[in-house]
C-alpha cells in the first residue's frame, strides 16, 4: 500500500516538509493548505518538486464548512471551491479533503448536506478531481464516521466518497467495526493518528495540569465565595501540581503564587490591596539597540521624525502622530538584540499604579537616577519588560528631553500612535503574563488564540484596557525551544495603510514580501473591488474581516529582535490578524533564510 | 486569612520550597510526604527551619486508603497514622489530610468509612490533631465534596472535619454551592488550585496531542483492518497534529512517522519486513571516559575484575558472573562526560537483527574498522545509544580481547549479571524510543510510570524480552529542560544485596545515602525482622515489594553521568523500584550540592 504524511505533521518550511518525506520514504504527501498559503513556490514549482523527490500529492486538505447551508451561502462556497479546484490541477492532486462542518449556521438537514455534496463533487469531476467527506469528531451536525458515510451514500455521486480518520473515530470511542459496511472504493482516503489517552483523564489531568487560581478555566473565586459564607477561616492553600513548575526555580513560582491568591482573596473581598489603575494610553515604547542606524532608517520610512534627545543619556526621541519612541543606544546589548525593553503606560495616578504594582509583588525597579531625570515609577513585567508609570499629560518624562528642533511633524498619510505592542514570553510564563496584566495593570484579557509558525506553533493572547488606546498581545511558543528567535513588534496606526506601505516602498525601504499564494487564497475567500487585491499584493498588504469590519495590515523587515507593523482597522475590527500570522511567520522565515527559494522578483 | 502553598507545587528540596514560601510571604506550608522522606533534615529540624523563616505547618498529607476496608486491613492502617501522627508531633503539624480511598479493596459502605474515620480521629485526638477528610476526585467509592461531608457527619467527632479541594469540585463539575450547607468550623482546610479547560477538549486533544500510530493509546491496528476488510487500497496516510512534532526537526521526524507506518503494515499484515529477532541478553555495557580510575575504583568495589584488554583499542573488560563491561578511554569524551555509550545486545541471529533494524530505519552503523575486529552488526538508538548485535555465545566480540591473566572470578557475595539498563532520553523522544524498542528489537513495553525528581517530574518505562534477561528502563523528563543532568544507570543483579553492600563499604567505596526519614516510612508501613531495618538504614539499601515479592536495592556514587545499582529480587518481584525513585533522586541531587544541609554522618 502506498504511504503518505500530512505536511502538518512536520516542522518547517513546505519544502523542508517534502525533502523529509522524501528521505524517509513515504510515497505521497497530503498538502495542507496553509503549507501551501505559506511557500513562495507557485503550485506548478510545488507539483514539480514533489515530482523530482518521487512524491505524489494523495490529498490537498481542506474544504471546510461547505455543505448544509443556505442556498446563497453554498454559491459563495462553490465559488471558492472551484478557485481550489483549479489550483489543484496546477498541483496535480486529484482527491481533496471536506470536513464536516462547524459553521454555527450549518442547518441539521442530511437531505440537503447529500444534495450539496452532490452538486460540489459535479463540480469536482469537471476537474477530474474526487472529493473525499470526512466526519470531524467536533463537527456541528456530522461527527462520526458512519453518519459521514450515509450521507456520502445518499448524495450517490461517483466522484464522492468518504475519508476515514483514526483519530476522530477513536477518539469519540466509536465502534470502527461499522466500517466494514462501507464499500472499500468509496473510502477515498484513510488518514491515521494516534493519540495519548490519559489527556482525557481526570486524574493526569490533576497531576500534571493544575495551576494557580487565575490562570486557567475555574471560577476559583465562586467556590471560595461560598465557602467563606460558611464562616470558614482556616487558610487559602495553593495545592497545584504541574510538570512546569516541578521544574522551575521555586523563588520566582513562589511569587507568582502568592499573587495568584491575592488577585483571589481581592476577588472574594477578604484582601484590600491599593485599587487598580488602569493605563489610558501608551506614553512611550523604548527600544534598546547597539546601532541605531538600521532602526532609524526604518522610522525614517515611515514618517517619524527625530524631535528630542535625552538631557543627560544617549537616547533619542522619534515620534510620529501620538507614537513616540526611544531610541537608547546607552545599555549594553549585542549587535543583533536590538529589542523593545520598556513600556511608558500613560497612567492618570502613576505613584497609585505603582503601589498597586507592588502591592502584587511585581519587581520594582530603581528610580532612574540621572540628577534632573523625572522619577518615574516602574517595575519589571514577568518577561523583563520595564513597564514605566507615566504622567498622562506626558508632564514628567518628556521634561527630561530636549527639543532638537525638528518638527514632530505628521506627514500624511501618517502614523496615528501606537495599536498594539507584542511582546514574546518565556514559553513557560504565559498565564503567569496573562495573569500579572490582569492583575497588576487591570488589563481585561482575551482568549488566547493558536497561530502555526513553520517551526511550531505560537499561541496569543491579547490584554487591552477598554476603548483599545492600550493594547498588548502576549506570545509564547506552544513547546519549548529557543525562546530568541520570535520577535518582538510594535503595530502602528494608521487611516490609509495602503498610501503608508506606498511611501515606505518609495523610501527604499523593504516590506516584508508575501507570497503570491496567500493573494490567490483571498481571491476565492472575498469579492474585491477592481484592483483593491493587485494593490495588496503588490505591497504585501494582508486583510481580514470580522463581524465589525476589516483589518489591512503590512510588516518591515525584522531589525534584531523587533519588527514593526503599519495597521489599518476599519468598522471597529478588534483582532490583530491572527489568521494571517502563518503566512506573515513563514515569509518572516524565508527573508531570514538567505537559501530560501522564492519566486518573488 | 493566612495563605498557605503546598511543598508539591515548588520545585526543589525541601528547604529550597520552604525558603522561596517564606520569601514571597506565604504564612504557612501544606507538607507532602514526599518532600519530607526525601529530605536530610529530621522532622524536629524541619520544624526549626519554618520557625526561623517564619512559616506555619499548615497540613501534613496525606494519608491514603485509610478508610471503609476489612477490619484486619483497618489495624494495619491505624499502625501507621500512630506512626505519621507522631512524626507530626516533632514537626509541630496539627493536621492531617485524609483522601478518599482509592484502594480497589475499599467497601462502598459509608457507615464503615464513617466509624473507622471516628476510630482514627479519636486516635489522632490524643495526639492534638484534627483529621481533615477529602474526597478525592478519582475516589473508589467517595468522588464528591458532598458525600466526603456526609461522611463526616456521620461521624460526628470533634476531630474530623473536611478538607475542601477547589481542583476535585470544579473537575468533577459539581456545585460548589452545597458548601454552604456545611459549617465553616467542620471545613478544616481549603486547597486551592485552577486548571486549564482544554485539557478534556476533544479540539484541543486533537489540535496539539496527537501522536504516530504505536506511540499513543489507540488501537490503530484493529481500525485499519476494518477498513482492509472493505476493500481499500489507497494510502494509509499519517496526520498528525502536535506541538512537538511542530517544532521539532523534520528529517528524523518523518523517519519516526515512517517507522511506525511500517509497523502498523506489519501488524495488520500488508507489509512484511524481517521478522523481529528478540535479544536473549546483554552481552555487554560500553562506558567511555576519559578517566577510568573512579569508574574502575567503583567496579573493583563492586567485585569485578579486567579479565581482558582489546587486542587494538584501549578498550577494558571488566567483568564479574554474566556481567561484562567494556571501558573504553579511546572514544573523545570531557572529563565528566563518562557515560553508557553502547549495548551489546546478545542475539541468536545478529544478521537477521541488524536487518530489521534496517528495515525499521534505524541508523546502521559502520562496522568496526581495525583488521582483526570482529564486524559487529550495529544500530544507534533514538537517543544515540549504539546497540550492537552480538552472538549470544559471544564467539564474535571477545575473539577481539586478550585476556589479561586475572581470573574472572565470582567473588561471593557477587553480582550475578546485569539486571537492566537504565537510559535517559532526550524529553521528546519518549513515545519514539519505545515505540523503537518495541518495533526494533521485539521487546515488549510495560506502561509508563511518573517518578518526582526534586527538580522535576520523570516518566520511566520499560522495555524487556519475556524472561526478563534483557531490561532496558527509558526514563524521560516530563517537562524540558537540560537532558544532561539526569544520569543513566546499570543495575547489577544480586542474591545477597546486603552482603554485597557490606563488602563495598568495607571497600571503602561509599554508597548513595539514604535520608533517615525513609526508613521511619518503611518502618510505618511494613514489619520487619529484628535488626532488618536497621541493617537497610545502616547501609541505604531501599525496599519494596509487590504482589510477587520483594525487591532490595541500593545505589553507587555518580561518576560522570553512570552510576550504579545493586539489587536483589526475590520471589519474582517484577519492578524497578519506581516507589523508591523520588528518595533516590533526592539523595543523589543532595550528594551533587556541596551545600546541601545533612543530618548524616
Amino acid at each position: 500500500m502506498r504511504t503518505s504524511i500530512a505536511t502538518v505533521s512536520l516542522s518547517g518550511t513546505l519544502t523542508e516538509k517534502l525533502t523529509a518525506a522524501a528521505r524517509a520514504g513515504f510515497d505521497g504527501v497530503e498538502i495542507f493548505e496553509n503549507d501551501l498559503l505559506a511557500s513562495p513556490l507557485t503550485p506548478r514549482e510545488i507539483r514539480a518538486r514533489c515530482l523530482d523527490l518521487g512524491l505524489g500529492i494523495d490529498l490537498y486538505q481542506p474544504l471546510r464548512d461547505i455543505e448544509a447551508v443556505p442556498a446563497e451561502a453554498f454559491a459563495r462556497n462553490l465559488r471558492r471551491a472551484r478557485h481550489k479546484f483549479e489550483l489543484m490541477g496546477e498541483l496535480g492532486a486529484d482527491t481533496v479533503l471536506v470536513c464536516s462542518s462547524v459553521d454555527p449556521e450549518a442547518i441539521d438537514d442530511d437531505a440537503l448536506a447529500a444534495a450539496q455534496l452532490r452538486e460540489l463533487a459535479d463540480l469536482a469531476q469537471g476537474f477530474g478531481i474526487r472529493v473525499a467527506y470526512e466526519a470531524l469528531a467536533w463537527g456541528r451536525h456530522v461527527s462520526t464516521y458512519d453518519h459521514a458515510w450515509r450521507i456520502v451514500e445518499a448524495a450517490g455521486h461517483p466522484a464522492l466518497g468518504t475519508c476515514l480518520d483514526s483519530f476522530h473515530i477513536l477518539s469519540r470511542g466509536s465502534d470502527p467495526k461499522g466500517i466494514e459496511d462501507i464499500p472499500g472504493e468509496k473510502i477515498f482516503f484513510l488518514q491515521l493518528a494516534d493519540a495519548p489517552l490519559p489527556a482525557m483523564d481526570v486524574l493526569q489531568w490533576s497531576r500534571h495540569h493544575r495551576c494557580f487560581p487565575g490562570q486557567g478555566g475555574f471560577d476559583v473565586a465562586g467556590l471560595v465565595r461560598h465557602v467563606l459564607r460558611t464562616g470558614y477561616d482556616g487558610p487559602l492553600s495553593l495545592e497545584v501540581f504541574n510538570d512546569v513548575f516541578r521544574q522551575a526555580e521555586a523563588a520566582p513560582t513562589a511569587v507568582d503564587a502568592r499573587r495568584s491568591l491575592l488577585v483571589l482573596q481581592e476577588e472574594v473581598g477578604v484582601a484590600q490591596p491599593p485599587a487598580p489603575v488602569v493605563p489610558t494610553g501608551v506614553a512611550f515604547a523604548e527600544l534598546v539597540t547597539a546601532d541605531a542606524e538600521p532602526l532609524t532608517a526604518l522610522l525614517g520610512g515611515l514618517g517619524f521624525t527625530r524631535t528630542a534627545r535625552h538631557r543627560s543619556k544617549p537616547v533619542d526621541l522619534w515620534q510620529q502622530g501620538e507614537a513616540r519612541l526611544l531610541v537608547n543606544t546607552g545599555t549594553a546589548v549585542r549587535r543583533d538584540g536590538t529589542r523593545l525593553a520598556a513600556v511608558g503606560l500613560e497612567s492618570p495616578d502613576p505613584p497609585g499604579a505603582a503601589a498597586r504594582a507592588e502591592a502584587l509583588l511585581a519587581p520594582v525597579l530603581p528610580r532612574r537616577r540621572a540628577p534632573k531625570d523625572a522619577p518615574l515609577d516602574a517595575v519589571a513585567a514577568p518577561d523583563g519588560t520595564e513597564l514605566f508609570f507615566c504622567d498622562a499629560r506626558l508632564a514628567d518624562w518628556r521634561a527630561d528631553f530636549e527639543d532638537v528642533g525638528e518638527p514632530a511633524a505628521v506627514a500624511a498619510p501618517g502614523v496615528r500612535g501606537i495599536d498594539h505592542l507584542a511582546l514574546t514570553q518565556p514559553w513557560h510564563h504565559f498565564d503567569e503574563a496573562a495573569l500579572f496584566h490582569r492583575g497588576v495593570l487591570g488589563l481585561r484579557a482575551e482568549d488566547s488564540v493558536d497561530v502555526a509558525d513553520p517551526y511550531g506553533l505560537q499561541r496569543s493572547r491579547a490584554v487591552s484596557n477598554a476603548d483599545g488606546t492600550v493594547r498588548i498581545v502576549l506570545t509564547v511558543q506552544a513547546a519549548p525551544g529557543d525562546d530568541t528567535v520570535h520577535a518582538q513588534h510594535i503595530a502602528f496606526a494608521t487611516d490609509d495603510v495602503v498610501a503608508a506601505a506606498r511611501r515606505l516602498r518609495d523610501a527604499g525601504v523593504p516590506l516584508l514580501p508575501i507570497p503570491a499564494n496567500y493573494y490567490d487564497d483571498l481571491a476565492a475567500r472575498h469579492e474585491f473591488a477592481d484592483g483593491e487585491l493587485e494593490t495588496y499584493r503588490e505591497l504585501g498588504i494582508l486583510y481580514d474581516h470580522d463581524e465589525h469590519g476589516t483589518l489591512r495590515h503590512c510588516y518591515t523587515r525584522t531589525v534584531g529582535r523587533v519588527f514593526f507593523e503599519l495597521l489599518q482597522r476599519d468598522g471597529g475590527h478588534r483582532g490583530y490578524g491572527a489568521r494571517n500570522a502563518p503566512v506573515r511567520l513563514a515569509a518572516q522565515h524565508a527573508v531570514r533564510t538567505p537559501t530560501a527559494l522564492t519566486s518573488q522578483p
